[in-house]
């Protein structure tokens, strides 16, 4: 849990995720021997704050979004979203100020708008803080009877679970996004990327889902049939199969909200096939997120697997 | 029509497109004789469940979209849309269940919400059919003094079209794409086939259109100067004065909603003039779907010329 | 100002830009002696109603948009909107009607909804006109203390911008692209073409924003930190630190609504940054928007200097 816990210590608003795309490419260096096969890594200008990471001859991309929500601050004392954020007054929220050179960490209060003629969301400081800065939840990992809560697990599990499971990868590819919170912008360019490069045509959504009235915590991993968007049905179902065969725990999602960086690989004009596989999670994009660390396991298995056999 | 009736008959909702598609390449296959030139069917991983078909050195694509509007079981009870159908009260939705391996039909009779706690859709059934089941109009064909009445003529109309154009065709292209009806997904890919591989940057929208105080069925082809997105004002125009040529009778749509698979066109990174040539609709996306075959006809002619002169 | 009042009197609502785009070839080609570098300029089919011009060896691309918000005539006397024009009661619409061989410039009158059951918007005249005609605000420039005043200095500004920035450049590409308007369709297309042809993995958008509680007619040229989309933020801060070096006056904006071509960039299946960096503008998609002229030649220093570094 070492590893998860240091991925929800590093800030990464969508649109500024170099600080996770740097951790990510310094673990994989220091760790090369954790995985069984090599990892190559891409990143760089082609790449925008992205890190695609292959091993052998990949035919399938786990997709995996490293940004986050969070808040920003517009003129005055007013706060606007990044993604769609949910914090409850008097959440804190931490950030460097835009602009400042020695990058102090400032912690605010949050605030819901109160009267009809405030903005929606404020904070509580001593004074105003410059226009542009980035404020998240403030780390606050909680772990006890096989629960995690943390703020940002969303996605720091998705991309956790790709990792573990990369430990065992003989062929395949971890494509690690930005911008999924807040309208995708590189889902797109990293698709083309493993499509025109690596011939790749199947892709996994590794990321966190809502608990539903028919999606609980602990029923094992959610394998979408549709959210928001519907991918195609018999890539669903081959997956599905790859479940039963090796008695991993599932269930299926039904939804028409939602969505992931499989709405973006969707509408590229590319054919790539996508099903989102990931975990329930309670209270989404707040600071308590929470999943049980059962469905945790058994997803990073399934990921294996599916890494094998699809 | 006996084709078109052929064509009702397969159901393919949005992203479970392969019965229609299976059911097409087995048309061309079986049909070679029926065309002109020698059509060339292209299908495989690299198109999803779409299908193009091109003939001699196309420099124009007919786009008619395979995948219809249908419900999906979500959880209890409960139906979402796939697309945007709009069955009433009573109708009779039909579909294997999620999962069956006899692949039994079943019907359900489709409820909308009579209370406020109520989902917006449910069905009547002996018992909760498992989540995911594809539920579509039943069948029902009704042919009667040039009025055809049917479920999902949107889009069979505009495939019939299509194949029927495409008897006489020398130099042309066919796509039949999927997902239309739900926020798309496949015509962006396969513009970029048609446009990398062949060349192709003009393509015509083979679909129904409303009926509106300003389209009326039996005044022949819509030709649509913009729905919720605005075509090349150029190319419309190109088509226009081929109609005129020919004296084929045409009505200008101008509405600002509604789309095709023009709006995924125009937003993909290629250049491609688009323009909707297709057939007005009563009732669309119901049960009882009414065009007229007169309107039908002559859409046909239209697009012999225009696949001839554009 | 002579080319800006030029540019202010061509018709062109998005989807119907060729006007503008022959003026801007024939501009170029007359006045090759005002460039620095020889423009070299790419057109036709393949670029719709676009214009791509690339001087020297571009790193970076200026995209301008040079399609307009207008109203369209529906059926009967309704009007529907091409983008998001906001016309007043009284103001003067004028357009050619559309399929008038003679071209006839017509005027009439702006009506905004009175009663319940009317069309959202009408036009005063005194007959029906052709469904499908094109109607912009009449051009009324004004120069007077410093202000302009005129409909569609967005995006003419924009252009005019773009154009004179250009005059000093020796490696840069200028992008015009149409429909930015009404959901976009061509700066993906664009975006590919300087993508792949050239290598460019950098854009600005030369357009104009709307004043708000922070950002101020005569405050200097506006650098977006986000208006509805995020762009990268080491992007804009690399913008920022070139206006801050040279002195240039600037403002920050910070909005969760509006859009430009960026949004369209950020989209496309390729790594591009992009940041708008514009001009502010008083009752924008009006008929009398309003800039000051100090705010547009900082606004061109500062694009000279961004070409130069970036």
């Amino acid at each position: 849990m070492q590893l998860l816990k240091d991925l929800l210590k590093i800030q990464s608003p969508s649109g500024n995720e170099l600080k996770m795309r740097d951790f990510l490419i310094d673990y994989f260096q220091k760790h090369e021997n954790l995985f069984k096969t090599k990892p190559v890594l891409h990143y760089g200008a082609e790449f925008q704050n992205c890190l695609a990471v292959s091993f052998g001859v990949p035919r399938v991309a786990i997709f995996a979004h490293i940004d986050t929500v969070a808040y920003m601050t517009r003129y005055k004392k007013e706060l606007i979203e990044i993604g769609s954020p949910t914090a409850k007054n008097g959440d804190i929220l931490v950030g460097k100020e835009f602009g400042d050179e020695f990058e102090k960490l400032i912690e605010v209060k949050f605030i819901k708008q109160k009267k009809e003629d405030e903005a929606a969301y404020s904070y509580e400081y001593d004074r105003i803080l410059h226009r542009g800065t980035e404020l998240c939840y403030k780390p606050n990992f909680k772990e006890k009877d096989g629960v995690i809560q943390s703020p940002y697990l969303d996605n720091r599990i998705g991309i956790y679970c790709a990792l573990k499971a990369a430990e065992t990868l003989e062929n395949g590819m971890l494509v690690f996004t930005c911008w999924e919170e807040h309208q995708g912008g590189s889902a797109a360019h990293m698709a083309r990327f493993v499509h025109d490069e690596f011939g790749i045509k199947k892709a996994l959504i590794s990321d966190v889902t809502w608990i539903s009235d028919g999606i609980n915590l602990g029923d094992g991993t959610v394998i979408s049939l549709r959210d928001d968007a519907i991918p195609r049905r018999d890539y669903v179902l081959e997956i599905i199969q790859i479940a039963k065969k090796y008695n991993l725990p599932y269930q299926l999602e039904v939804e028409d909200s939602g969505g992931s960086d499989g709405n973006e690989i969707q509408n590229v004009p590319y054919s790539i096939d996508w099903c989102f596989v990931g975990i329930p999670c309670d209270k989404m994009h707040s600071s308590k997120e929470k999943i049980l660390k059962s469905d945790l396991e058994t997803t990073i298995l399934l990921y294996e697997k599916l890494m094998q056999e699809i």
